[in-house]
């Protein structure tokens, strides 16, 4: 059947991005949309008193201020990305309002100003006055969980928004194995933002008594459903339209300021008003990855096998739920699933604390837990004398395994021929030879992590998807799903996948990029890694749909029975012979045009998916470390992944490139540095946030292992966000191998090291 | 069933039409869109002999001109707004290009200019130099046929586009019989402009390898496929989009400037070009209505039946063939339904002149057809004494008539009905006999006329409706179809029949007014009043199969059978005891978010047509003549018409009070009156073409007869074009009654009316 997938077919979006045609939300809203501009709060945490809006009021061009005593208190709605669960017990969190009286992190929204355009709205947010009642405030996730910490949510002790844990085995008793090693570790990764390039934006209007919001979002279905519910109104009576979108990496998979957007256009009556986030409140008033700190304790064996292990992990949330525990929670699942051991004892705290509300960052809790996990596995060979190759052979979860939840399994022997091919790429042996025992101011070091990534949500949420296609005169197809195209490629992976499961030349395959949650198929979104995954069985379903009528048609044309007809490039073949009967082209139009039996030939179906994916890999990373200086040169960079089937290799090497970047970023620069004194992020701007570019690259080589994933239509399975996962502890155990110091915080900045090296006695100071 | 059909319901788009929200074309099209103005010719008939390009060029924000020595000429295209067949021999005549080297009136596109904006057009426009080589032109029909007459397309002799006949019995035979009264007539009526209030305009551009136009038309799916025709792309390769539409009254029933807008873009590269008519091109090189000449002998016998009749017309069709022949074609066949005749001869020549190009117009002949057909009657009472009224009632169509070819059926008693009802309404009987016999300057009159119209274009094309619907998680619901909204309120009506077919609140149906051929289902569009009844097959049966699945899922929601579920007023009903078991809002929600079967619910379904059905009615008009002034002021003006159950009685109301407008236009004032020395229209503006306004009418008083129509799901039928096809002639007839004079031509404007009463010496001149 396959002739386009497999291939790097050109992007479908290619000639309108480059050429500068591409319309995304600031394109597209009018001329007269209005502008609203926030005020955020500058207290941490704090009360708001009163919110003095005379001066504004004066500047010209002010139409409209709403203050948080304006908006309502009384319907907290939830943000998370996640889809509607009938079960309350497992909705997301509703403790967003549209404006806060109850401020809880420097940034927050405590009243918007609408005004006729940039100038007059930032004057008036200017000229309000706003004052606060500051309470006492916190940053760090434990010291949160602290007696005596300020409380920022009712109904949370100790601000825990979630704890969970898992026991498996006797811990206790387990670690009671004579000779056993202990090896303990603190692993903390920090704040971070997705610094995609389109900030967040939207503009909101009425039209025939319903609202409708133009969104840069990844889940347009699940916003509309929460501005419905933030704004009290029937979910019909919402429609949200999604453009082109410049990246998300899960910023953009919450509702961020769609429901204030469409507040301020109900309160302006309807009229267009539009909300552009710059790039200071896209650091801060967004949302950042979860900074979690990492516990471990390990009991290992002479042998290099796992008596019993622990972990406890506390992930620091900020002010707001959003995405909640579900990401720490996800981290956690990996531990005993990557290394198993009989005996486990797991403990994950999602916290409160005055910080940027953390949300979903690709990789959802997995860059966290593998950067705790692969530090700590490194930790552990250096304590029992272990090669980090050879440990993780012995260790990581073997072929046939399957894990009792998520009833995912390991098909192939993934992660040896993975990291053989990881080593290969690297030159491994022969460097981390190389580089024992070097002495000298600059060393150098490899490192190698793994990863475990899973595909989609299923079990833990509903899991479908829908898509329709629709047959054009000349036999071309229109495609559309809820699926959504924010910038890494699923549209043409998708054309590709229709192009192959219908019959049809991928040329000839239209995909309808813009999501319009009125009359696009339902589907949850771009997050979870699960585009094509998902998709491939919408469109699997559907393609087969529209094949069983385009031949039951073939055959009321040609009188060959359906079962000697077959749709192969676009033609109606018939199988006893190969003969070519007619095109799909003149099918379709016989059929549309027919004075005996019309027919608009489309399908439309919804697929439910009950399964879930392993995705695995590894990445190798070799450093040069100047100990005097305190910096890391990055030398090379290998990332092997096990992602099934490749739908696209060009769009796969491109889509490891940028999480590899991403990766290079939460391993050596990335970090939201916040003023102790006050709460407020130091660094909201592309200036002083060091964001991983080009520039700081090495050579990213992207390889892959292809073992066909069984439970998908096209054999393939998540590789969105699994690059970004091992990059960073790779990074670490090749300083730990260059230096012999452990540093187990990212990222690696000079001023961490400058504090790891000074304590290991490498440097004085 | 019934909740909504049948009321007043407020238009859907009120609101948004109202508060001047709704989006039009030019509201649509971007910043940067490039403007296209066209070079129109300035003979009647003549060969460009060469365009001098060069001073246009030097206009600062000209782009680039485009000749018709630039433009292909051997990819001739049709314009007619009909489905396609795949029979050459019923396809619409190709005599089209995008610019002309021979133009054949005066106003025929000669050279395009594309600029930055609407000025630099302009001036562009003025700038360049066309010469021509002048023919001979010819602006009369009759005069067209004769031999020698100056010929316009190659292949057509004397420049009959075509001919056809019909004879039924034998007309010589039956004119022997002795004791006949002959009664002749010719007949005139002009060339009249729709005069919508929107101007035509559309805009176009590339995308993703593909054309898009955004045009103010009335048919989408069909304007797609021209589009393709003339660039010479595949079909798919084009896609239109529709949004609000001002108006159109079958002139935006012709693809217009959409091919040339489309041509513009790709040789611009693809960027954005508009082309939006002024009402001067509106008027001059849009469409008109064709003027046609009818020529009717009948032979009658005293006691008021007719043993023979014969007719003649010919039909003006202007420089191209755009609907043709058609139109001419469907007034004929009006002439031996509607008042059958054993021995009939008829003639419908349709020829090509050197005026601009007719096409479809709200009537497609029959207003022509009735002001000849209804004019005769009279002159055929007057000559055999008997009252107009009464002549009809015996004459006309009785019930149970078949027409053979459409199988339309005459099922109840309307003409009489319809009459009977206008006769109440405007106290006829009364006022019939006190203006008889009247003398003196100002005198009174009242006339009757009585139209047929039927409804939709089977069996002479193929009749079929696609429609999708797509459920919210509150169980409101999208409704999407290929039919169009262009101000005459079928959104609304559907969105009545949508509710009471699907078993919802009128208020939970969002129809989705803007049509999209790349994902709207395919329906032809807005003509052949076609719409409410067309469209309210598929309708229904998408409502079924939506029903269907609703109700399955309800089954598998509440264990009750299918056969004991209803769906009421948006809830799930159980029949036996007529509980609500849920709404439907909650039974969509629990399906869409199901961890057993997740489903989106929708539907969609094409529905063939294969009927058709009589619409009927008629007019009664009062006037009062000033004789010596040539001034007729109407005094009265009723309308009755059976289009069988009312869907919306406000609505209908409104169109009939718009179609009355029309007629009253065509009876008296409106007419393109051109210049004889060079065929140019010399009123081409709404200040020297009096077009009908409020402040010409009387109270328009509109009545129903409401005759179920069986043929139909919701019991309807025509309604759109029907309330154009009798006033005119009620006008004509009631003139005929104050003074006597048959005015044969319309409209009866003081220019006529000096003529004609001079002639019957009622005045001197």
């Amino acid at each position: 059947m396959s002739k386009s997938v497999g291939k790097s077919e050109i992007r479908v979006d290619a000639y309108e991005k480059a050429a500068g045609r591409a319309k995304y939300v600031e394109d597209l809203c009018g001329r007269n949309t209005l502008v609203a501009r926030i005020l955020h709060s500058t207290v941490a945490h704090g009360i708001v008193k009163s919110v003095d809006t005379s001066e504004a009021e004066k500047v010209p061009g002010v139409l409209k201020i709403l203050t948080c005593f304006d908006a309502p208190q009384d319907r907290p709605f939830p943000t998370a990305g996640h889809p509607w669960s009938t079960d309350p017990k497992h909705q997301d969190v509703a403790d967003r309002c549209l404006l806060n009286r109850h401020v809880r992190y420097y940034g927050d929204d405590v009243a918007v100003v609408i005004a006729e355009d940039e100038v007059a709205a930032a004057q008036g947010v200017r000229a309000l006055r706003a004052e606060y009642e500051a309470l006492p405030f916190v940053l760090d996730v434990q010291e949160a969980m602290a007696d005596g910490a300020p409380q920022l949510h009712q109904g949370y002790d100790h601000n825990i928004l979630a704890h969970t844990s898992i026991r498996n085995g006797d811990y206790q008793k387990a670690i009671a194995e004579p000779g056993l090693i202990r090896v303990e570790g603190w692993y903390d990764t920090p704040t971070v933002q997705h610094c995609h390039i389109e900030n967040f934006g939207c503009y909101a209007y009425e039209e025939a008594g319903r609202v409708v919001v133009v969104s840069s979002t990844q889940i347009p279905h699940i916003t509309k459903r929460v501005v419905a519910q933030a704004l009290g109104l029937p979910w019909g009576k919402v429609r949200v339209v999604k453009p082109y979108v410049g990246g998300g990496f899960g910023n953009k998979q919450d509702a961020l300021y769609e429901p204030l957007c469409a507040w301020c256009s109900v309160e302006m009556g309807g009229r267009p008003v539009k909300l552009i986030c710059s790039r200071e409140e896209t650091f801060v008033s967004n949302r950042v990855r979860h900074a979690i700190r990492s516990h471990i304790v390990s009991w290992v064996r002479p042998d290099g096998t796992y008596a019993a292990r622990k972990l406890e992990c506390f992930s620091n949330q900020g002010g707001y739920a959003s995405h909640g525990h579900g990401i720490c929670a996800k981290g956690m699942g990996a531990f005993p699933q990557l290394y198993p051991c009989p005996n486990v004892e797991c403990d994950a705290y999602t916290v409160y604390t005055n910080r940027p509300v953390a949300g979903a960052m690709r990789g959802y809790g997995i860059p966290q837990a593998m950067f705790a996990v692969e530090c700590h596995t490194d930790d552990v060979c250096r304590a029992i004398g272990a090669d980090p190759v050879e440990f993780r052979r012995k260790n990581l979860m073997p072929v046939g395994f399957v894990d009792g939840f998520s009833k995912n399994e390991l098909y192939a022997d993934t992660f040896n021929q993975c990291m053989d091919k990881g080593m290969a790429a690297m030159d491994y042996v022969r460097k981390y030879k190389a580089y024992q025992h070097q002495t000298g101011d600059v060393r150098r070091g490899v490192g190698l992590a793994v990863f475990w990534y899973n595909t989609a949500v299923w079990p833990i949420s509903m899991e479908s998807s829908s898509c329709r296609m629709v047959l054009n005169q000349d036999g071309s197809l229109q495609f559309q799903t809820g699926e959504t195209e924010i910038g890494q490629g699923c549209d043409t992976a998708y054309s590709q996948m229709v192009a192959d499961a219908v019959g049809v030349p991928f040329a000839d395959v239209h995909v309808i990029t813009r999501q319009d949650t009125d009359i696009t198929p339902y589907g949850t979104g771009a997050y979870a890694s699960r585009q094509t995954y998902i998709g491939g069985f919408s469109i699997m379903q559907t393609a087969q749909a529209l094949r069983e009528r385009i031949l039951n048609i073939a055959h009321e044309q040609t009188r060959m029975p359906v079962s000697n007809l077959d749709l192969q490039d676009g033609q109606i073949v018939r199988k006893t012979d190969g003969r070519v009967l007619k095109s799909l082209g003149e099918l379709a139009t016989e059929s549309l045009y027919s004075m005996e039996h019309s027919q608009h030939i489309t399908a439309e179906t919804t697929a439910q998916i009950k399964s879930n994916a392993y995705s695995f890999g590894c990445s190798f990373a070799e450093v040069e470390v100047d100990i005097p200086m305190c910096k890391v040169k990055l030398l090379n960079m290998v990332n092997v992944h096990d992602c099934g089937r490749l739908i696209n290799p060009a769009l796969a090497e491109a889509q490891v490139h940028g999480g590899m970047s991403m990766a290079i970023g939460y391993g050596l620069s990335e970090e939201e540095k916040f003023d102790p004194k006050t709460g407020r992020v130091l660094n909201d701007n592309l200036l002083d946030y060091k964001l991983s570019t080009m520039m700081d690259h090495p050579r990213l080589d992207a390889e892959f292992v292809e073992n066909y994933e069984p439970t998908n239509p096209f054999g393939t399975k998540s590789l969105g966000e699994p690059p970004t996962c091992s990059g960073a502890p790779a990074i670490r155990n090749a300083i730990f191998q260059a230096t012999g110091v452990a540093v187990d915080r990212c990222p690696a900045t000079p001023h961490v090291l400058f504090e790891a090296f000074r304590e290991a006695g490498l440097i004085q100071g």
